[in-house]
């Protein structure tokens, strides 16, 4: 890693597979300690580490870790993906010589750290919603490079899926979206979008059609519907805060004129700061489906620790952590 | 990207350069939208975009933007990175037709959102710590295919370096460490590591030795120093919360009892849970140096925006925007 | 009063003016106190009685004050209307024998109380609103009987006028308004509302257009716009909350899409929950002018209380009080 | 309207029963939209109007309203006086053209606004004082025109009765009352205006003593109990809160004092600043009645909406509100 | 009293008991009331006296009001010492001529409110301990003259024992106390002072050594183990402020390396801050016993009031008071 | 002090000052240390001590502690008493053997904690209270024992004076007061009591009479200056919470009233529950001066540390503090 050099014509700041596989994410002191520990020929001490998390929420990104060490002379125990955990519970655990994985600290930390602040932040709002479905909307407030990440994970703690193409594929879901206010300023006409869109889409593709974007959203609706007919599944509400965001009144009133009118089949699907609070109001007020964006994706992460807790068979730890290896029979072995 | 698979074998969730390049991460919508234009023979309509941020910030992310579009038929417009912008205000604006960008709409919006949240963080801590420099070291709560776009971006908001190898040397920077903990648990001895590490660094890598590990933090600090003299540049507290974490006691002790015995040249680094309110406190009794982790790592993003302002060369814009081109003589011509 | 009987087939529940006269919405405890008197031959006590307010304000309502007693043989000094009062300070004094004014203790702290709360409400909308003008609109607040009395009292405290018929007039003023969501609705056309009104208006009356009933206020501003050209003199923005109310970003788009379709000279007239936290926010995004309902119209009255200070010449109080007169040079001799 | 004018020697502000019939005191905009449509020839238009109210509290003017309504070709529904009801619960509804009753949208609201909210007020005082019973003492802090008709809500929401003459006799109540501060003052010793008092009042009606004119409450009571004996029905006390107000502990000790000397039999009538904290403290103290006034006469109104809801037969509404008669089985025919 | 002198050479500032016997400690108006009373021939007038408390808590210092009274011609009861008292009970009355204890009235308020005081702290802190013992070690925060009244009256609302040598004595325990750190700064060694300490206490007083004076704890703590073995009873953990004060992180592994190393029958006591929000989670953590200084020595006096409630017989009190003697049947006969 | 003993027929639980001296209110284990140090051969080591304040303050104590140490083989250093404390600054120093002053580490801390809480209080007061003469009034919140250093350090603060006799004559003052509820319930009579009290004082003593015993303060204040007429120096409102307390306004009123009497050289003196808040107050309606009762008593001690620094001329401290003499040139040489 000394010499890591970064390459000319490098697009992205995000690291490659092969970097992280390589160690080039991972902090400058594991490989200085590789180097430490090969002078003093004790690279190869077997050692067994656990994983514990800083706060109570979902376990998520377990699949990579594992994916990371699988060819690797370890063992690996692990609580699975989805479940919920408790604070400052151990969630992993690894054995094995130091070397075959001492690397990867940060990078096995990370990766559950912030699949997991996800996984929970999905797992609340879909607590909340009850029957009603959570989509995952987020992609555009992280990297792409972890829009995936973020996607999967939302799914893993309960979101029915998302809108990001690779996040929804890596669990062999279809990816869920409408179509975005720029296809409809472009063509100039909501009700033309929604017949264009009709035209071009496969007939299984759900038809949910925004109307927020040149006219009342009430009126709108109306107009949609009369055009679309019973090929309409859904309006969906995406009013920006500018104009109030999407409120309970708002989502009663196009319930009601919806009603009044015959479409009664016709769903409501509603995004733009969805939360906690604001789910059961809108339940509450008639609609659907959320798609959540900021909610989940700005989730902090569920801060991760790794601490040696064996060396050479015997209970060791640093001061403040309590030697040897913690009971937890959620532990199920990997590896 | 209808037919886009995820391959056998495959390590980890997040995007790989190339495939964020070919929309894998984009929201499927975009994957819609240009179908339905391209049905329409709009897809190559000219328009103007622009892109605002949702709070005041320091803004980072650009180089990647420019990056991805630099080979596109379009002009680009943007508040070089490291600058502060204001709630609201626009940072970037693209010119050209729709199709040759509209797809990126979601990974431009999450390079900038999540770069600029941790640029920002990072200038805040610099800006309370004045003339003592502050480290990212916050690799550990991040997926590790954004590790080295979080360390950069803290680097650009005012990091002097970082501990992740590939955030630092992407600004053509060193990565700055210690060892860990499981170094010393390892060897078993704190002076024993300090020893070895100071044996196996190049002559002219900072000796900074962590100094909690195993015994009281003062004890330990003068043990490590005469066995290291005037070799020892700094020790690094990094107490953990189970034994009270840093205390600004602990450092002014621990400064008094080197000065005692003639170590005044021995300089004091901190880390764990360092933050906006504990970093003036820990100056005032005497650390020299900031570690800072989740306060940067864990910063929220500062979300983006984009809206189509313009199209075939009219003001135009949804509901709650205002449409036409917003003045800002901040943006720079980049393409 | 003793024998005062409701008449068959009266219509309201409020007091006539002839009531308030004769001492009908008097507590009864002063017709007691009457005849308790007369039977002890002191009804004529001199005295000289000083009312204080409760709390800080605009003070109104002494005319009516005046306008009761003028007639009576007494001597009253006060505080001119529209003057600021300080909190306990003295606004009104009365000298002359107890049977002369006692009996309208009740009445004239009503007439003070209510009225210069209005006022003080009032001040405070025109002290944040600068050079933009206030209007009263909160008749529908209060019962007819005092909303004159109330949209007067406002008037007085800095509003430039009001929509009450009656609070205008006693002023010499014309009163303000639009037309109600109800006309839009019967017509069934904001625009052919609009063209309507301008031909059934007098030539010098302002046209001031509501344009949030049917369709998206931005939409139809420029409807409006089109239909009355120059003539217009604003669009009022009344969205519900159920939409979300009037925001600072409504306004701005408002007025942004105005200008680029070169109505620069249109203004824009807000209402809907006004208050002092929003009448700033609106002026900044582009508002013109207020109406102003429950902010006023629900302001709490500023209690006042009458205290006998002298009898017979000679300072006397009740427990509690300084007896004799309170200095006070502000008290102009009315009467 | 046009020409209304305000005629010379007119006493006071607030409106006579004929202007308020003639729509003087109604929004200038009603008299617009009836020449607007008139000119259009849709001022018969058949609407239902619905009026709902903007937090849950006890209805009350729904008698004015149906009186000024009486002689009206409309159909007239609505919930009873005096009941509770919803927040945005519609509370009356009427059928007919709209020039029958458009014009008077302003005072309708007013009358059962302000009305609601001061027999709210007082409900609330009643369920806390449970069978101790609350009387309106707050004229003094109203306009006298609305005097009687915020006591007379005041007894529909749960008060015994009044201080208002005209306001308790509008529901065929005596008003109920003691002596004013000043008549002590004015006789000079309160034992001996207790004796004019005794004297001069019919046999029947309650002899209730205040008591904090001029020396110690506990003092005084026991020289007025000494003086009426068993025809003292009660002692008001009205301690001035530069005296500290009536506190728990005096109601406490005038009961001990009164019990010790042998006056068991008579009650503690308490007032000034009366409000649901201090009523359950003072009923624990030993205080038998209460006298309220500026918590009732000084609440908020419950403000009103009027919504046409349908037109020529069909449902219909302005933005934010749902179109058609919304179900209420609460809705009893008036008219 | 008038001519009481401070004698030359005098040490402390606090009163000897023969000082406060004759008076030396009483509110100067106590003489004068004496003179007074001389003077008028009434200073034997028959009074009953009753105490009463400011707030809930537990009693204390009834002993050494009996003491003080015991020789005197009066009646005296009480509740007994260690009972809860309610707010505003009362708690001690007093029947004689008043000259036989009126000057006392300072000091019998003085010892009955502060020892309840810090009775009512002891009792709060042994009620969230349960089980487990507390001890009083807050001789430090109080004045040397009120030590053994402080300690005693903990004892007597729940502490096992103190270690203020008299306050222990006065109750016939034996004061409880380690070493302190003053003593292991001297001997130069924690082991060391263990070993010193063992060798000179008599064999049957308990082995509880302080172990944060040099070295880390938990390695301290194991050296104590290793040297004192089965003799050894407790380490004391009373970490400083500066080191982040004891935290159930450090109880907790201190419990498990105790264990590890096979020394489970070492108990742990804890001290330095300990509090009512501290003890429950100590607990949790495993901590054995507690050391409580500033939270029960710091605790607010419950201020009592004395009253006059007959004279001569005849029931009689200051205005705000009750005349007559209040009923309580929990008032025991002591005198 | 193993085998100290309690004597049979001890009166109060306080220390006598030959206990204190004795070392009977020591905790037990400077006792022990003793013992071990001696067994060691090391009770005369040589030591440095300093004692540091938790928080600012006010410092008080120094004399008793000079006292307590004044024949001892030591040197101390201090800071003289009524001066100004930061939080933590040392403010006493003594070096000597171990032996001839660790045995009052104890009783040292206390007296200087205790007395310098109350002196802290005292001197806030007295900053608030400007030229207006603040009184101690509060010995009976406190033990007997401990009432005079109370008071005592209260003048220290910046009391006037105090009513404790001892407190005061330890300073050299006269003690100050006016007569208790008691006499003037004995007596019968407010007037009574002050023309005893005036007739049995000695005339150069000032006469301030209590006035809220019977009747309404006001009345009561203009009978006694009747009475005493130019002896009156001040008349003393003490009015009891269940009253109202002593408020603003019936200060002014009082004033007012004695005024207009023409007794305008009677000064108000006040008392009952004075504090920060309301000193301010109650000088702008006109109090004169102050009795500080539980305000000052009740302060909560500002708790002392004492560190080991240096033993045998070398700087050594325990963990969490720095070795060494602090340097601090406000330490005075006392001994």
């Amino acid at each position: 890693m000394r010499e890591f050099q970064v390459k000319e014509g490098r697009i992205f700041h995000s690291a490659s597979h092969e970097e992280i596989v390589k160690g080039a994410t991972a902090d400058i002191y594991f490989v200085r300690t590789r180097e430490l520990l090969s002078y003093a020929g004790k690279e190869n001490t077997p050692v067994v580490a656990e994983f514990f998390c800083s706060r109570a929420g979902v376990l998520a990104g377990v699949e990579e870790a594992f994916n990371l060490l699988k060819d690797k002379d370890i063992s690996l125990w692990a609580i699975p993906e989805g479940e919920d955990v408790a604070e400052k519970e151990v969630v992993m655990r690894i054995s094995g010589p130091y070397d075959e994985f001492g690397m990867y600290e940060t990078a096995l930390l990370g990766m559950l750290a912030s699949a997991s602040g996800w996984a929970t932040a999905a797992r609340a709002c879909r607590d909340v919603a009850g029957d009603k479905p959570v989509f995952a909307f987020g992609a555009r407030h992280v990297h792409p490079a972890v829009a995936p990440v973020m996607e999967r994970a939302a799914v893993v703690g309960g979101a029915q899926s998302c809108s990001c193409i690779l996040g929804a594929k890596l669990l062999g879901k279809e990816p869920t979206g409408t179509v975005p206010h720029a296809a409809v300023l472009i063509v100039g006409d909501t009700v033309e979008t929604a017949l264009l869109y009709d035209r071009t889409m496969p007939p299984d593709s759900p038809r949910i059609i925004l109307v927020d974007t040149f006219k009342d959203e009430a009126e709108e609706t109306l107009r949609v519907a009369a055009a679309l007919g019973e090929r309409l599944l859904a309006v969906r509400l995406d009013t920006p805060g500018e104009r109030g965001g999407v409120t309970p009144g708002l989502v009663a009133e196009v319930r009601a004129r919806l009603d009044q009118a015959g479409y009664n089949f016709v769903q409501i699907f509603v995004s733009g700061g969805i939360n906690l609070e604001r789910i059961p109001q809108l339940i509450e007020a008639g609609a659907d489906a959320f798609g959540v964006g900021s909610y989940i994706a700005g989730a902090r992460a569920i801060d991760m620790t790794m601490d040696i807790k064996e060396i050479d068979g015997a209970p060791l730890a640093k001061r403040g952590r309590i030697p040897g290896l913690t009971q937890n029979t959620r532990l199920i072995s990997y590896l």
